[in-house]
């Protein structure tokens, strides 16, 4: 099957970073064939894309999708309150897996009519019978369009200041779930993959973070965790290990370009130099810092490093919408607020972060991010509202002045998962009386717990 | 013309708040009829509103659309540099009355598809033959159908640390010239009214403020400005009064609940209670400010003294997006990056600002800003899409997850102006080409001035 895309200003992002105007894309079967200014010969279809821009999909590199349930709670706390509060609801609310799948298509419908193609679901697995709710949650993922990657969260320990408190389920018992759930997923074909993701790594034994590491390896998939997101982590970690956490991390051997890192907000000048020798990942999540009232990332600084950095629409419960050029917007404006130019990431630096820098923290620099022969064609064609139009700098309004309202039509693996703003794989009418159907037994959880 | 709007969610921002289900509204001619649970008689049409919000229109109560002409233009710049480089480039433009009703229009078509149903443009007269910008402007506002108040911006010194430089244009000149815009702006019937600007207390000498002031007495309009929207700004007035600004204006008798100031980010404690004694409204506008690193308005602090604050798109040039829903999300954001608890803004109080706080701003508060019977049928019907679902809390998920996808339908005066998302009394198609076109001539002064 080939289809192309005719006559559209295409943002490759290649290396060069090239913008091609009337350009086509060919698309054959799930890859992109060409991108150019010549027409590459016969098509099964044709579509015109005259006035329209092609983008490369979006990918959220860190997200948690069944966040969705709480939207709107706890917006008066800052992280250690809204996460014990969080937490508590989402355990009281005992999700079962048809939930679970509710939940995690609505996100990816929003992360779809947001020009997201990627998403990384870091999923806590709301029991002790994990494989019925991975299995939801990569149905929900697989029948959306969307290319997924389904993080298993893992833990063995609860720190607080002064000790660790061991949780019931141990190191071993992880790693014997972590494998049965990395051959579900694989399972579900190449769209949906694995990855393994230590909660973060004061709530994992060095032995559980190792044995991650060395399962990862084996599996050939990435690690991704949550790091310093507040500055109570940071200190947790300095009372656990007596020195940085990723000095720590670096002494036990956990770093590498396989880890991306999730927040990354309160390290050191040394913590951000170590984690650029090792090549890790950082994905930077501003909405979610802002609300949460976390702190404000030096992304600028770890650019300068040479260290990857994607973004991530992290939870809607923590942040806003499952959108990254929300993200994009955010990781703009943030550094404005605080701190002197030479701080600030300019537009083009966020768009990057955006698809190519998510893609390469994901593991698939390679497979997607831009838009080039070879690639997997995941795509977005916009058809231009007020805020790209008149087109002074494409980039800047994309990033500033984009909300998603261009988005007409989106192709994952080439196929149209979007098509002129209809979603084709999901219903989605059902889909939101589904979901809005939680609301009472939510709303029950909540007065409950609350008295 | 009587129209009922059947069982929706009612957002009325009434005193006291309430929100109403299975609630109706009915609008006879321009104005609310009625609100409320039991239906009130015949209609001449009904619109079944079951699962679907109604809101208020929002308030952009500070707003420059001739910005949208260098949207994406200036983004590596902070405030000094960038307002240099845009008043240049809008000068070298010379845009002609076609353009500013493009221009406007484009702004009006932005603000209607996220609910904004009234505008305060403060507008630059772009040449001393300012009558036919003002016609064109106020036609732009007229056949979008929003409501508009066209702020003619006037000034007659450019101050820098060290002195006053004089414009060619006199105080006397600006007043007739106010007189005549005012009459011409009143032949657009009262959807459309009139506000003087002056740019801001260090570019007008004492006697055009206080000149200002007279006359918007004797045509019963507010005042609109500028304050200390940069840390520059409060120094130059320090310079040139020998006190701050807010200071020098009580002294001169120019503050009063009739005037509305636009930033007021670099003002101490002192002027924030002399602002407070005389009753003064503030128009905060997080993502110009953001965008342009001017710094952080104590936001929390103003409300703390019953400071009425409502909210500003400003120019999209300076931010991002004519939207007020962005607006309240960056509001409730914002101070969450640099402060603590105390100072941060619920999404309650964002939202307040983005409908009373602004009417009110531009002493439409008796008319618009709420949905009550007897005021004028301003109003947006919301689609709920997933941002608003499950409703866990209804205005912090306006607040923070809307970006304008869920607008259905706008009513301003009683009149749909968008309907099931089309636009109703704009050509949208040849719009966007017109504005389009400007692109070219836009990058050729860009690529002159810069050589």
């Amino acid at each position: 099957m080939k289809t192309l895309l005719e006559d559209a200003t295409v943002v490759t992002m290649n290396a060069r970073k090239e913008i091609l105007y009337d350009a086509h894309v060919l698309i054959e079967d799930s890859r992109i064939a060409s991108v150019g200014v010549v027409n590459s010969g016969e098509a099964d279809q044709v579509i015109d894309c005259r006035g329209k821009i092609i983008i490369p999909g979006l990918v959220s590199a860190h997200s948690h999708l069944t966040g969705l349930l709480q939207r709107g709670l706890w917006d008066e706390d800052s992280f250690e309150s809204w996460s014990q509060k969080s937490t508590a609801t989402e355990k009281s609310f005992q999700a079962s897996a048809d939930d679970i799948y509710t939940l995690h298509s609505a996100a990816c419908l929003e992360f779809i009519k947001h020009g997201v193609t990627t998403v990384l679901n870091m999923f806590t697995v709301p029991s002790d019978v994990p494989l019925k709710f991975i299995d939801a949650s990569c149905r929900a993922l697989q029948d959306s369009g969307i290319r997924g990657i389904l993080a298993l969260s893992v833990k063995d320990q609860s720190p607080d200041n002064q000790a660790i408190v061991l949780d019931p389920i141990h190191a071993e018992s992880w790693v014997s779930q972590a494998k049965e759930a990395a051959a579900h997923v694989s399972d579900f074909g190449s769209r949906i993959s694995f990855m393994l993701a230590p909660s973060a790594p004061q709530r994992c034994s060095d032995n559980l973070l190792m044995r991650c590491k060395d399962l990862a390896e084996s599996l050939g998939v990435g690690i991704h965790t949550h790091l310093a997101e507040t500055r109570f982590h940071a200190e947790v970690a300095r009372n656990l290990y007596g020195e940085p956490m990723v000095k720590h991390l670096e002494k036990i051997g956990f770093l590498g370009p396989h880890l991306s890192v999730a927040h990354a907000i309160w390290l050191d000048e040394e913590e951000i130099d170590i984690l650029s020798r090792h090549r890790v990942n950082v994905v930077h999540n501003p909405s979610s810092n802002m609300k949460l009232g976390s702190g404000v990332a030096r992304i600028k600084k770890m650019l300068d490093r040479g260290i990857n950095v994607g973004l991530g629409a992290d939870s809607v419960n923590a942040g806003t919408v499952y959108s990254i050029f929300e993200q994009m917007k955010l990781a703009v404006l943030l550094p404005r607020a605080v701190w002197k130019p030479e701080h600030w990431i300019s537009p083009d630096e966020a768009f990057q972060m955006g698809c190519a820098g998510g893609a390469t923290a994901m593991l698939l620099g390679n497979e997607i991010g831009s838009i080039e022969a070879g690639k997997k064609a995941d795509l977005v064609v916009l058809k231009p509202s007020t805020g790209l139009l008149p087109t002074n700098n494409l980039i800047a309004q994309l990033a500033l002045s984009e909300s998603g309202e261009s988005v007409e039509t989106v192709f994952v693996d080439g196929e149209p998962i979007l098509l002129d703003g209809r979603v084709m794989k999901i219903d989605e009418d059902a889909l939101l009386e589904a979901l809005s159907s939680l609301g009472p037994r939510i709303s029950t959880v909540v007065n409950t717990s609350s008295h």
